[in-house]
């Protein structure tokens, strides 16, 4: 496979340019593990003879956050999916804004099982806490998203060659507004009510969930700004 | 490889289509994640020194629900392979409806647990809630088969070019028999008893690795119902 | 990656063959998986200020347990490596047989935490029980691999074209004689000293890590047991 | 695509070579999995109603301790992944090199547990073992680094052809050097102050990820030591 990344000519800065199979494959372990890994948060509840059901009943909100937590990494696999199709080579920086990237999906059980515990067995002010966590990680993850759009931007020679140069910038404004609305989901949770919170982070992950552009490669200004909102 | 599928072509109803290496990659990630991650739920029994056997043979029940659900698995992925061969690329609504069926796949270790659980340590009551989630489980894990089944008979431009368009109808009433019988194995474990559920799991299981057509591509009428029954 | 195997003859018992593109990569995920998942059998040790060292240290038994058991799996890893080798193409029934390897990969991370803990807390008896459990799971698992040579034996139309006939029914007495040592080394373990036992697999796997033919594809008659031996 | 590595030659001293693909695949699935695990020692913190942030707060150390895994695993990735452009084929022997490798990385979610517990609930003398033992699996994670240099410089055949022998040997005193600094931080650590040593830690893994040639293919003899260092 290398072979075929030897002719590709080095961004304009110089930097070393590199094939992105691996990353590709390593990204999508990581996020079918992530996937994946969310189930062992879901215990068997402890109870005596003839609890059992009682026990799951009651571990209720552990199957919601679990439901919404794999909806959440199925986006951003379907976002990552469509990012790394605008690249044809990668960098040495590059590759760390992706493992940024991936940080951020590979934390996601914790806030999740967080969240799960406080809706089952806390009280207000621990889901408050628990709401704020899961916008503070959702927040952060976009800000490597923005990183690669700029990076990409201002460096062409990555840009795989059916890619529309606008259609890189018109995808900046995108982890701008996550971080807004996640961080506002955070700070509605933890100032006024945590349920408002975690509405407004599931209205914001099936948003994402609908209108992602992941599977729509190809005539790529039709992902403008202008048509999407 | 995205260079391949340049010339896609649009399905009719204006979609975009897109290629179907990574949603292959990423799958059977997920299956071998999930597969593995049974074992985890064997655990070292609680013994004093001198203990163990008499602890690991107090476990038997969970033994039997990690064999039981590796075979499920198993069948899973024979089958989602065969069902990826359908076709030749990908859309955002069939990615969802990917991620549906893996969704089912990732959860079964839960009821796995809960039915070990209940087998070694619970009396009449949680068996049956146990075999009645696992019964659950099973039965919803069918519908997302049959979206896919739907969607690929009212998008032929997804269809890969060897694959006979009656295959596809035909293979819509098997999640739709799955559903009723995984459903009926759930109703009889919860009402009549337990274990009568969970045989009937069992054969079901059974019967879909002898007669899952995972690997039998090629000349598909071969699959057809008639022969098939 | 279909395509290349559309032109794939039929075996001559008339059942469908089809590619292992998927099956390798669904096998290599498993290894993967469960040589990484044994490291969470290494648990931080419980223990009060001050007592971390001499806590880490009463766990000497896990570490080694943890190191023979990787190796094995690597062993493993690269004899099933060698073994799709052998073949271009599988059927359902070849494809269960596969499942059966991984199954034997899959519940080794078990056998390894009862051995550690036998090792580390039990009694004599207890840990006659765990070198027993250990070497009974893998003599077990030399069972599907003697069915694989037999079932390739039988239908020759599955061989890669390189493979010379006489190699693999060279093969089959490799995994009747894992089969019997591995058995013997329970017996040894469970009437004898649990240590001798343990010994016995040791070199049983140290053995195999050295003379694996994992990756001596090519002139094959090589392998031969006259050479081997 | 075995088939496009037949004709590899043997190298020299009469080992066979066989073609790299399934380690690259295998590889790449123990690094996800790897640095996806490190979430799992992230546990919800036990606290009685309304005490989830406080609770979230006193495992600060965890938290760091994980992302200083990530940040490392994520440098032995891209090490490896360097690592493995410089050989067309492998032999056995350079296979157990390798898994010697990943072994390396997959003990590390180990000791990270081991630091955080010492740093959230241990006294001084258990943070010293903590970071003595981080250092200690650092350290020796080298070995099988340096192991791989030799054996490459020493089986030419092997090499990529576009690698320029100079390279490989100018590899080699990088994993010297680590084998010493991170002794030196284990010693830092145990006879001085573990603080002290857990700075010196990070501060290679912080230099080894800016400098980490993982995607600087190509002109190799950029990498070589007067320039980098």
């Amino acid at each position: 496979m290398a072979a075929t990344d030897e002719g590709l000519a080095e961004p304009d800065d110089g930097s070393r340019m590199s094939e992105t199979d691996r990353m590709k494959a390593f990204s999508d372990g990581v996020f079918a593990i992530v996937i994946t890994l969310l189930v062992i948060e879901l215990r068997v509840p402890e109870y005596h003879e003839g609890g059992l059901l009682a026990g799951l009943s009651h571990e209720g909100p552990a199957y919601l956050a679990f439901v919404m937590s794999f909806v959440y990494i199925g986006v951003i696999w379907l976002n990552h999916h469509a990012l790394l199709r605008l690249i044809r080579g990668t960098t040495l920086a590059l590759s760390w804004i992706n493992l940024a990237i991936l940080f951020g999906a590979v934390i996601i059980p914790f806030p999740t099982a967080v969240l799960a515990s406080a809706f089952t067995d806390g009280d207000t002010a621990d889901r408050r806490a628990a709401v704020a966590l899961y916008a503070l990680a959702a927040a952060l993850m976009s800000a490597p998203w923005l990183a690669f759009f700029t990076y990409l931007h201002r460096h062409p020679a990555l840009r795989a060659t059916d890619v529309d140069p606008e259609h890189i910038r018109d995808q900046r404004p995108r982890p701008v507004t996550g971080l807004i609305l996640y961080g506002l989901s955070g700070l509605l949770g933890w100032f006024v009510h945590p349920v408002l919170g975690l509405v407004l982070i599931i209205v914001m992950i099936v948003y994402h969930a609908l209108t992602s552009e992941g599977l729509r490669a190809g005539p790529l200004r039709w992902l403008a700004p202008g048509r999407r909102s």
